[in-house]
């Protein structure tokens, strides 16, 4: 069967396990990614792996979530990464210097190469050609080790893209179609893989934009042939060298087939509480803004900013609304002030800040409540944006952003276009002038050696967990609904994220969004323990593995749910955390909050098949599993952690 | 005798009293200024007096302190603060517009004029020949409401500039220079006038840079001359038509002198903890540093920034730095890229923020524990930074920040210009491009009347205060040292500044710096009220009356200290706490904390001479307290709003 670019990228760095969706497989990882809110984890876990160097080609540390340094435990972690990166031998991508996804795609990416990263957008490098999949901070620091990634073998969901764009839609319009179609659970257990005709029309940048939030999708990751377009965003950052082609063979077949036809498409937006709540702009058009943030991994590119530039050019921003604008890197900044659209920004009433990501993580621009905020960003889920639970976050492509920027309400940017004559068409866009960086590259091994690891008294050690007990009796503490995110179990934003590095003190925002009450809760029983019932696709959204060590801190065992989504899963066998779904006869109401779970057995009963047999309040109930051996050796040694250094 | 600058602009503003130092005089104002820290609860006095329209000839709200927007409260405050703006009658400069000081003087100042601003750098306006003074909000909105000022006559310091900077020394070196030999207390009760000949070498901006940081020696406020240096910049502004020349008399007499060679001064440095602890960056080289910040209102103008860009071009700064560029405002960052700076900082490794105050109030840029931090701001009291207690913030010129941000540690600029074969010379500057304004003009006032004003929930109204009692017995909570900032009473900072439109809440955070249990323990004790003790310069810095009203709320009748920063005294007074001096006898020592105030027959003793007759723990004990009768009034009628609701 001719191969499409999926089955290549895994056929090539396949170590372990058939290609047949399910099955566990294991693949050779080429390169890693981590950022500052999941890597001081990664760099705690190194430690804790003894590790002397590097075995990737690459692994990048980037800092880009937090930048605001609000109190003195923000640059107290910058100069703990740093360290640790000259450490161990990773490059180390200074504060301020670019967001990582694009920032990796411009300096390390290529053809070819498989990469993870401890963050769920870490897929974006697939329009480069790249396996790239976003993981739990252990598996990078496994991978950081040497050890292969293991994963079960996804289906590939091959979309066939035919046509051109028309006016005034872009490739965030593909994406929210995408979206729209198919929700936040569509991609589960799934690569996506675009292929077709109009493929043409979309440079790697455009392809970023779309492979960052197939993560909105659920999917495993998402990728794109290594082409022309690729070849020519290559030769552009000076890498010519770097590229190879990659290309789906001739008649290649696809587990799950989808077809979009580009013209067809028209704007669209996401509306407050889902990615997937998608609609086409003209449906809610004169809604009122009052914020407009243009920027983050999801619309990175210098074509992003400057079609804003350009439409604003010569204009002002309507002054109800604040006009944010987040580089994506210097390097991008720098090119955009060549080219003239920072002044068209800045003239039109734009506050623009540090290249980072900023509001799409909720560290800053938290907009106020009730107030409608627009954002190119990738995600929306309530509360994200630091604004409160009730913010209202709209998600869209840049056009519809500038557009409604200057309208003060939702605004279909081809109404504007008409309204004002703009024109649409090339941009004229400089090649990019390749600024020097601010990414430092690794002492050789001989001096790394040497560095001390710098770490200020808000970074403390990775907790000691325990193995995990044949028999226990728990109760439910918390009983939550479906699509829960580790927004919702350990949340970001100003007010928690400057405790990344601090298992103890982040363990007390755990859940608070959802129980004020949850961390004091638990942590009263933490000897005895406790359970988490949730509904499906539990675990959604950021990878941060914060979401598995605070309740197992907490002494969480068991979350027992219809469904998991994916990095979040593993994350919990990682920590030793045990992750059990309905069978499907009884649901999460046979379970409530308050109930009391018991199991024995446990060892005998996860060794010996899928089933697992406890009671409910004393009344039988039977539940599933589907770790694989590995991970269920991985959870019954306590985590991760604990079975490798019992094993030395 | 011929006047000097200061004594013709409050002559043509005197509606009351003599111009005999120590004498009260009331001053009518033209122009007022208020930014969001403070501004919010201008706007809720606004309410309380019932205000219909702006009084003056411009009143002008800006937003630059608090641009984080970590949660909703920040972006709440914003559109309170718009709002009243548009119902009042006053200009609103939107958040990222640019920093309050060096914007009101591109956009508004005016020779002549007298203008006063609820933030302590307002003086900074004196740099256009304007008698520019900072004071508690209250005033300001007294003002706003057309009240005159009152305050007491001033002594003149006249101050004479011979000769011209040598290379690499700018002029925050001759502010430097008056702050190692006068120290924080040497300008108490003085208006600083700068003449002679060594002013043709500074530009109006390089004398905003100077006027600015006369708060740092206490002064009322500082005045240049308008002269040819004036008329050139609002030339260059677009507003020739509102230049009027305003010089010193012939033989100008002060009534106090001093002169500075500029010729010999050599760039100096404020070691951390006060700007005036200044030394020779020479005898500090090699000092490693861990951030440089380059802006603020202390180093607003284009040229600082330029000069930096120009210092920079071409090369990296230390890896080990973090490089942080905060743009003045819209213009001044739009007229650097058209030069080219912006290129050159962010090719350097900028990181490049939004326009506003940022880490000079603490919101944002925090330093790591130890961490040399290197900054062009005006500031550096302990903790002001964000970076604890312990924070190292030192205070520099660009050309010094600049130099040491390229080396990794302190550098002397002349050092590293010897080095790398820099030219000290003209920059060739443009004239400033006039981008459109984010600054709304206010509706007229038919429209202004159906505004209706915006309040989220964290916008509380103003605490209700009671008359003054005529005899009371309350424990001294608190004994601090000299120097007390309103920093250090009401901190600022990313924690606490979301919270300045709510004094309930924000009350929580008075003293904590100093003793964490404060608000507690005054909380439980508010009905029987508390005292507090102090040492010399009691309130120094920020204008902030939440340093007043806070500590009010929480039951503060009584601050004695051995003697007062002149804002934050008049602050006690327009919120109904009595400010007490000892007399010289005895001192703080003799009133340690935990002893008990008591005093009978207040009504009397205040308006019957300056001495207050009390008791310490049972013993007999004379007081002084330096109030007009204006002021005593005030206080025992409970503080200005309550006076006024009582007199209508």
């Amino acid at each position: 069967m001719p191969h499409g670019v999926a089955h290549q990228l895994i056929a090539s760095h396949l170590v372990d396990g058939e290609m047949t969706p399910g099955e566990e497989i294991a693949l050779r990882i080429d390169q890693t990614l981590t950022q500052d809110a999941t890597g001081t984890l990664v760099m705690q876990e190194l430690e804790a792996l003894g590790l002397e160097r590097v075995q990737t080609e690459v692994s990048v540390q980037y800092v880009d979530h937090n930048l605001l340094q609000a109190d003195e435990k923000n640059a107290e972690d910058h100069a703990y990464l740093r360290s640790a990166s000259r450490r161990f031998g990773l490059w180390y991508s200074q504060p301020g210097n670019g967001v990582s996804h694009p920032t990796h795609m411009q300096r390390f990416g290529a053809p070819g190469k498989t990469m993870i990263g401890s963050d769920s957008h870490t897929p974006a490098c697939g329009s480069l050609g790249m396996l790239a999949i976003g993981v739990g901070g252990l598996e990078v620091a496994m991978a950081i080790a040497g050890q292969p990634l293991s994963i079960r073998m996804p289906e590939v969901w091959g979309v066939e893209l035919t046509g051109e764009l028309p006016p005034w839609c872009s490739a965030k319009d593909v994406i929210l179609e995408m979206l729209r179609r198919h929700g936040t659970k569509g991609g589960t257990n799934r690569i996506i893989e675009y292929h077709g005709p109009g493929l043409a029309g979309l440079t790697a940048m455009d392809r970023h934009v779309i492979a960052n939030m197939g993560a909105e999708l659920g999917a495993t990751t998402t990728v794109f042939p290594a082409d022309d377009e690729v070849r020519r965003f290559l030769t552009g950052e000076g890498r010519e060298d770097d590229y190879t082609e990659l290309l789906a063979e001739d008649g290649a077949e696809y587990d799950v087939t989808e077809h979009i036809e580009l013209s067809e498409l028209e704007p669209l937006i996401a509306q407050p509480g889902s990615p997937a709540d998608v609609v086409p702009v003209r449906e809610v058009a004169g809604t009122p803004v009052g914020q407009v943030v243009i920027g983050s991994s999801a619309n990175p590119g210098l074509r992003d900013f400057a079609i804003a530039a350009r439409m604003v050019d010569g204009r002002q921003t309507h002054p109800g609304v604040s006009f944010d604008i987040n580089p994506t890197s210097r390097p991008i900044l720098a090119d955009l002030t060549r080219w003239g659209g920072t002044t068209s920004l800045i003239a039109a009433g734009a506050r623009l800040h540090q290249s980072g990501c900023l509001g799409c993580i909720g560290m800053g621009q938290a907009p106020a409540p009730g107030t409608n905020s627009l954002r190119t960003m990738p995600r929306n889920f309530p509360g994200r944006s630091g604004g409160g639970k009730d913010d209202r976050v709209w998600l869209c492509s840049p056009e519809t952003a500038a557009a409604s920027a200057l309208r003060g309400e939702i605004t279909d940017p081809r109404t504007l276009a008409d309204e004002l004559g703009l024109t649409w068409g090339d941009l004229d866009l400089p090649e990019p002038t390749v600024i020097p960086d601010m990414i430092e590259e690794p002492p050789p091994v001989e001096d790394a050696q040497q560095e001390e690891l710098v770490k200020g008294p808000n970074i403390s050690g990775l907790p000691e967990l325990d193995p995990f007990p044949d028999a226990f009796e728990v109760p439910v503490l918390l009983a939550v609904g479906d699509d829960i995110s580790t927004d919702d179990i350990s949340p970001a934003g100003a007010e928690a994220l400057p405790f990344r590095s601090n298992i103890p003190a982040l363990a007390r925002f755990a859940f608070t969004r959802i129980d004020p009450d949850y961390p004091a809760n638990a942590e009263e029983i933490r000897e005895t323990g406790h359970a988490i019932v949730g509904g499906a696709n539990y675990g959604q959204g950021s990878s941060r593995e914060h979401a598995a060590i605070c309740p197992r801190y907490l002494g969480l065992r068991v979350v027992v749910a219809e469904s998991f989504a994916r990095i979040h899963w593993q994350n919990l066998a990682n920590f030793g955390i045990l992750a059990l779904e309905f069978t499907g006869e009884k649901d999460r109401d046979a379970v409530p909050q308050g109930s009391t779970l018991s199991f024995s057995g446990l060892h005998d009963q996860l060794t010996g098949g899928d089933e697992v047999v406890g009671t409910v309040d004393g009344t039988e109930f039977t539940f599933r599993h589907r770790l694989s051996e590995r991970q269920v050796r991985m959870v019954l040694d306590g985590g991760l952690i604990r079975q490798l250094a019992e094993q030395t």
